[in-house]
C-alpha cells in the first residue's frame, strides 16, 4: 500500500500548495481520492501514467477537492485513452461534468462511468478479489463521504520446511492455502496451522476529509493501519471548525486515539497557518503516532 | 497598454506550462482574457491584485479556455470579495459556473453578472469612456469569439509654449482640449491645432484564440497595435490544422500581413513540438514583426 499526497491545502490553491488529492496504490489499482484543480499536473510530476488509474472518488462538491476532474477527464479523452474509468461521487457530479463535455462538444471517446452516492450510511462502492471500498459518512456543509480502503485477507502461506517434513504433495497445497486440514495416507488428520503460516496481514486506510468532530465514525474506521483526517484549524480556531463544519489538529488526533488506528495523518490545513508544526504539537498531546501530509509525500505500508 | 500572458500552451496543461490565459493592462482595467486550469495560481505567480479584475472574457467553452474560471470565482468569494465580476463568454457559461456554485451551496457574496454571447457578427460588448470591446467571430469546432480591445480617441493636449505666447487664459483650456477653436480679444480666430497637441495615440489590442485560418477577420483587426493568434500547428501539418480548425504559424503571419497590424504574438501551440523556434522561423518567412508568446511573458506598448 503506497499513498502519495498530490495537494493538501484547504479552499484554495496556492503557489507549490494545491488542493486535495491523493493517489492511493492498492492491489494492482491506482486509486485517485478528490481532484482539486492542477491535480493532472501534480500527477505529472509524480511521473504517473494516466492511463492506471481507472476509478476516481470523489468526497464533496467543494471545489477544493473536484475542480480538477474535468479537466483531468478531457485529458484522458486527448491523450486517446481507451479504458472505463470510473468516477464515485455525490450526486450531480454526473450533470457537472457532462454539461462541461456537451457543451465544448468533446464527448469522452472511453467509456465513463458515474456512480452517484446519495446514501447517509455506509455503503460497498467498489469490490473485487483483493479489496473493498465503502463510504465512510462525514459531517460536513454538503454532502460528503470519506472512503474506507480494505483488503481482504489472502490466501494462507504454505510452510516450506513443514510441507518438506511432512512429505505434502503438491496437489494438496491448494486446500491447504484456503485452510483445510489434510489427511495423511495413516488416516491421520493434520491441522492446517501446523503445515501453513498466516496471511499477509490486511492493509486498511480510511480517508477523512472534510468533516466535522464525528465520533460516530470511529466503529468503522477501528484499527485502520492508516487514518488521513483533516485538520483544518488549530484548537485555539474551535469555533470557526464547528461554523464551519470543519476539524480541529486535537479533534482529528482524539478521533485516531480513540479508533485505535495505527498512524494519523492531518491535512487539509488552512491557509491562515504558516507554522504547519502547530498541528503536530497539537495532535501529539493526544495521539503520538501523527504526522503531516504534503504536497508530494509518500507514505509506504 | 500591458499585456501579461499566464499561459499559451493547447490542449491540456504541462508542468510549467499553463493553458490559454492572459491579462490586459488597458486605461486603469484589468481584463482577463480565457482562464484555463491553473490560471488563479498564474494570477498569484505575477503578483496581481485579485479585486482588480472586474472583467473577464472567455474565448469557447472548450476547457483549456475556461476550466480554471469556476475556482478563480470561488477563491474571489473565499477572500471575501465584494465588487461585482462581469463574466462575457457563450452561451451556456451561466448554466456551467451557477450548477456548480449551487450543488457546492456556495453563492458568491458579490455580484456575479453573465454576459452571454450568441451573436455570429461582431458586437460591443464592453464600453466606456476610455476604451471599447468588441468580439472578433471566430472559425472553430464550437462558437468561439476573438476580442478587440481598442482605446478612445483621447483629449487634445496643450502645447504649453503656445498657450504662453498667446496668452490664453485657464477658462478656455477646456474647450481647446475638446478641439474647439478660440476667437481672441481682437476678433481673430485662432485655429485649434495652433494651440494644441494630437492627443495620446490610441492603442489597439486584437486576441484570436482558437481559429482556423479566416480572412473576414482582417477588416475589424486591420492596422492594431498588437495581434495575438494562435499558432497551434507548423506548416507541415496543414492538414491537422485544417481538421481540427486551428491555424499554422504562416496562416496567422499572413493575417498580420494582409491587416497591416504592428506586432504580431502567436502562441497556442501544439505540444507536440518542443522546439518552439520553428514558430519564429516559419512565420518570418511571410511577416517579420513576430515574437511568440511564453509563460510570464509581459509586453509592454
Amino acid at each position: 500500500m503506497k499513498l502519495s499526497i498530490l495537494g493538501c491545502n484547504s479552499a484554495t490553491p496556492l503557489e507549490n500548495l494545491h488542493t486535495t488529492s491523493q493517489l492511493l496504490e492498492l492491489k494492482d489499482h491506482l486509486f485517485l481520492i478528490d481532484c482539486g484543480e492542477g491535480t493532472q499536473i501534480q500527477l505529472r510530476r509524480q511521473k504517473i501514467k494516466f492511463s492506471r488509474i481507472k476509478h476516481i472518488f470523489i468526497s464533496h462538491l467543494h471545489g477544493d477537492h473536484f475542480y480538477g476532474l474535468v479537466g483531468l477527464i478531457s485529458t484522458f479523452r486527448l491523450l486517446g485513452r481507451t479504458s472505463d474509468l470510473n468516477v464515485y461521487g455525490p450526486k450531480g457530479i454526473k450533470e457537472i461534468i457532462t454539461l462541461q463535455l456537451k457543451l465544448a462538444n468533446s464527448w469522452t471517446n472511453y467509456n465513463l462511468f458515474f456512480h452517484e452516492l446519495e446514501s447517509k450510511t455506509s455503503q460497498i462502492i467498489f469490490e473485487d478479489d483483493g479489496l473493498r471500498v465503502s463510504t465512510i459518512p462525514l459531517y460536513h456543509r454538503v454532502y460528503t463521504n470519506g472512503f474506507l480502503f480494505r483488503e481482504k485477507p489472502g490466501i494462507r502461506l504454505l510452510d516450506n520446511k513443514k510441507i518438506k517434513d511432512f512429505k505434502i504433495e503438491p496437489y494438496d497445497y491448494q486446500n491447504l492455502k484456503l485452510g483445510k486440514d489434510l489427511i495423511s495416507e495413516e488416516g491421520k488428520i493434520i491441522r492446517n496451522d501446523v503445515l501453513t503460516l498466516d496471511p499477509h496481514s490486511v492493509k486498511t486506510y480510511a480517508f477523512c476529509s472534510d468533516t466535522a468532530y464525528n465520533d460516530s465514525i470511529i466503529p468503522q474506521i477501528k484499527y485502520v493501519d492508516l487514518l488521513y483526517h483533516e485538520a483544518t484549524f488549530l484548537d485555539s480556531h474551535e469555533n470557526l471548525a464547528k461554523k464551519t463544519m470543519h476539524s480541529t489538529a486535537k479533534q482529528a488526533a482524539k478521533i485516531a486515539k480513540l479508533a485505535q488506528v495505527k498512524r494519523l495523518v492531518l491535512g487539509h490545513f488552512s491557509s491562515r497557518y504558516k507554522d504547519k508544526n502547530q498541528f503536530i504539537i497539537e495532535a501529539k498531546s493526544v495521539f503520538d503516532s501523527v504526522e503531516l501530509a504534503s504536497d508530494g509525500k509518500v507514505i509506504q505500508l
